[in-house]
């Protein structure tokens, strides 16, 4: 990069997402927010939406009708699905897109309207989009104009899946991944079971047999593998703010062992920045050794069940799920180092 | 019963299972807590210990040894797997036992040393005790002279499991425990994992492929099933302090529905007072529609996976899984009502 | 009383005060709870809005419009503030009522006003109201057909203060409270202060120098002490879902030590079944050894500073704060045991 | 600084502050620490007893004894009080120390032996040390052989306190101190008190009018004010890990303002990087603006009685509150910028 910064517009500023997003870019050298929009907030000051923001003092947050593009290189939206798609198709063209919603996550437009429940604007743009899983996908990213980031559950598991979808590894048909994420994942809305009182000291699955990001983790393993695959997937909901974690139950191909998966994932990470896979023999990771930071811990085991594997995957949903996987592809698009403005993240423990 | 009360002597009333055994005592009107015993900690008033336990004002805490056991019907023990059978198995005869710990789980006295490392003291003991999970154990438990109160992941998930353990309902091999605990279950024992600020805001898995209680769940479904099992198990750290809920993932027999399982589960438990199976296609149970009480809750659901279905366990882990079991068991072997001391129990939300 | 049974209206039985009232009267045997309002949840069924209250199954919920009170005895009023008096107003004359909300508890119409931003429907009734702070106001309550129940913060404070309220042993200028509150006294409304992800992990006062439980403090102390009184009072809103703890500054009397203020604080609680003064010199008491139950425990203490106590008082809110001290009020206006449907509830700990 | 590095030693590496002032010092520039020591675990990699520094997988726990300290610029002493000063005293004289017990904090030995309960080993040494509030002790700090931290009541308590402490501003003789810390505070040792299922869900006070942080704040006060006073502390153990908060009460002198004593608050700290005193009549802070970075806030409120004022300060427990204080001050002994691996830090919301 020239000295020149990239102008950015964060869309959506007043959700965890948004918030998140600004307080990454903080620390980001290359980077200016020009702009930040949250409709419903219009006119308010970012530091009375959020007091520990306290580095935008200056910022007001407006509507997104608002926004000039002109000179804006980057919009990052955090906007919840719909919402997403129908401002993004306004964007001009000079205007590099990341998507933080599931918009343009699922490439077939009709499986899109059959999860989200809603016509997709642009079946063609969400069937071109970069599905922007970083480790797995960033010789693509670096060229794409839109981005869709992965959610915070596919991240995570996809992470631990893709290297090993393969039939010669693990057989497709047995997936079951047992999902656990904090509060701050279901957003910063009104509702009755994000309240302190519902969530605290207990724990609840939900959407069994029936989550939006099913069909998202799907699509990615039946494209690793070549066959459609379906997968077992349950969500928990866990009395904490931040971290997620996936526990992934496999059958093994015949002749081959929980070791062996580890070295496949070893060897695909191995140079990785972000991902790190435990020895074989570790304890399994826990959600706070990624506290505030863009990791994602793996680890893997054999079960007493023969031919049966574990794999835990553990990541900070903000982050590594969310915003921080946003920043590492945007770094990626506009020829940053990838790991700038991330890798000064220490894990908040205790 | 006549008006006689039974006699009874908590032995580990240091530890959490042994406060609770006690406070559940304070509203049963017909057993007398004669002795509560802590080695390590005889001497000191039972309220200087907790000071919850504030109908126990005189009670002083003694060591095991000065026990009179003459006068005494009844020996709960909320000891150590270990320390338990070394007491029990100097009891006088007239003393009928209910152990809280693993001592007399298993019925292999060879497994037992296996799993928990050192020989059992009595094979021909625990070969003969009772296993004591309420529901489907009634009759032996009513005369039984020593029962073994199930842990408390085997309580939720055998609960889930037994009714449907039979060939041509599920496939025996494909059966999938995802765990998570309070941390109320890992007791009152000083270690790091512990402590506050390293159980607060995170989560983690334990124990994976190896913990305990799948040897204990696997005696159970296998002696149904008629058949050597291997289940997968795996526990998770959750950051509260009571409750226990189990996913359950099974495949189906051939041509057997959710709705099925569902509708087996339904009727097994359709006279109990203290297992609840929801309607079919409710959501799922939350821990806390549980806690403080002696209520196990079931839900049953089908998984997208064509074939898999999905159940649902909630427990109070120190009560249904632990010192509530306990009384419903002595109440039945004391001739009480099996819901005496535990019907007035209301779940504590929020 | 004959066998024949109390018949009792719920208002509000949407929110926590609600749900609260509804599970202990779980465990009375003298009341039948005949209907259930909560005006923008009509036609729902109570366990769909509160899954726990299980013994409630074939109750569904009525307009407070819909509600014929030809044969109610009792009007438990849960509303919020204004709503309250609404309806109280309009209620026939052989109704009951005892009000949860802050409508009847300030004396002074006028005063009401300034501190609820509306005028009172009937000054004359608020007048003559009892103020129900149980212990305080027993013969009272006995014969009341209007209590209006004192809020959480100023149940504890008061029960704390008002026996030492005398000029001879404390400055009665210098009271301060500092005073700290589980979220679940800001009721099930959704506010963004009160998600779990604002709520968990951190502490904030608010409403410094202006909560509206302060002029009720101010009204009842003043009234002992024979002047008008000032407190400073500091509410903190804590991470945990009950519990309340207020820590109380005042300055003694020339000549008057700590142990005598606990000395007439023991005495004036000595045959309470419900508030426990610790003896001098102890821990101070932690809001979990009250959590469930209808407890207040207190502690007073020497400070550092000369002539200075340090009074510690302790309740879950919910229970003592509100439902529990409101049915500990009915019992006596209705001739029950003042501890039936309370007595049975422990400390749920851990 | 020249390109060379200062090279540190950090004593007490396997508590709370030690592992925090190592992953402070992962993100600064000029401070390379050669070696980690923890007595009792020498010989265990540091990744081992705290996962999340990852950044530190090559260091072995070594022995205090085994330091070679020729080469040391700085030892950085996380080590228990007793413990802290048993070893600073044998240190060679070219190195500097920064102690973050309590060992150097109290000027009078005598006072030291009263409140620690041991004689002090120098008395002429802590006499001399720098009490390093940073911003109130700037110039000392820098050429300072021996930094006393102070405990991380005192630096929020002193932060709001010391700049107002004068006899025309404030009645010294008025001071009320409320305080509120997270679990953290109690740093990593096993007590049951610190367990999570004790510390969760649930408030308590300690240590009233005898906790050892109230002298070190009268050491500092008395200094600024010139005569001996005497403050009320009241600590409390709030269910949270990190954050501690002091909720000040003080009687305003004759004719002073709530907004006068801002005033003064506000100049002191106008051009400050880590204390932000907030515009008068804004909300008071709440701990999590301030987690996981070096920031205290404050504000100050005028209360309802007349001539009372409550100040509220803000910190992160382990970073003001401890290492990120202790780094300030290391930046100003040895020539770094003072923010330096400091100002990079952004409050972790949610």
């Amino acid at each position: 990069m020239s000295g020149k910064k990239i102008r950015a517009c964060v869309l959506g500023a007043s959700g965890y997402t948004g918030a998140e997003m600004l307080r990454l870019l903080v620390g980001h050298s290359g980077i200016d927010v020009v702009s930040s929009t949250a409709n419903s907030l219009a006119g308010k000051r970012l530091t009375d939406v959020y007091p520990h923001l306290s580095s935008y003092q200056a910022v007001e947050l407006v509507t997104a009708e608002d926004v000039d593009w002109t000179d804006i290189d980057l919009a990052i939206s955090c906007l919840p699905h719909g919402t997403s798609q129908d401002l993004v198709e306004t964007l001009p063209d000079h205007v590099r897109v990341v998507d933080l919603s599931a918009d343009y996550r699922l490439r077939d437009a009709a499986l899109y309207e059959t999860v989200y429940g809603r016509a997709h604007l642009s079946p063609e743009r969400t069937r071109n989009a970069v599905y922007g899983l970083t480790e797995l996908a960033r010789e693509q990213v670096k060229t794409a104009d839109l981005v869709a980031c992965p959610g915070c559950y596919p991240t995570a598991t996809l992470l631990c899946l893709l290297p090993i979808s393969q039939t010669d590894l693990i057989d497709p048909a047995s997936i079951i991944i047992d999902a656990k994420s904090g509060v701050s994942g279901a957003g910063r809305s009104l509702k009755e079971g994000n309240l302190f009182c519902e969530a605290a000291e207990g724990l609840h699955p939900y959407a069994i047999g029936a989550h939006r990001h099913a069909p998202e983790i799907e699509q990615e393993v039946s494209g690793r593998i070549g066959e459609n695959v379906f997968v077992t997937f349950t969500p928990h909901l866990v009395p904490m703010t931040r971290g997620e974690l996936v526990t992934i139950y496999v059958q093994m191909a015949d002749g081959i062992s929980a070791e062996q998966l580890h070295s496949v994932l070893s060897d695909a990470y191995e140079s990785e920045a972000f991902v790190r896979v435990r020895p074989f023999g570790s304890l399994p990771p826990d959600t706070r050794h990624t506290r505030g930071t863009n990791r994602c811990e793996i680890s893997v085991h054999a079960d007493r069940k023969p031919g049966q594997a574990v794999i835990i995957g553990a990541i900070d949903n903000l982050i590594k799920g969310s915003a921080g996987q946003a920043l590492q592809n945007i770094n990626l698009m506009f020829g940053f180092p990838e790991t700038e403005g991330l890798s000064g993240l220490q894990p908040l423990f205790p």
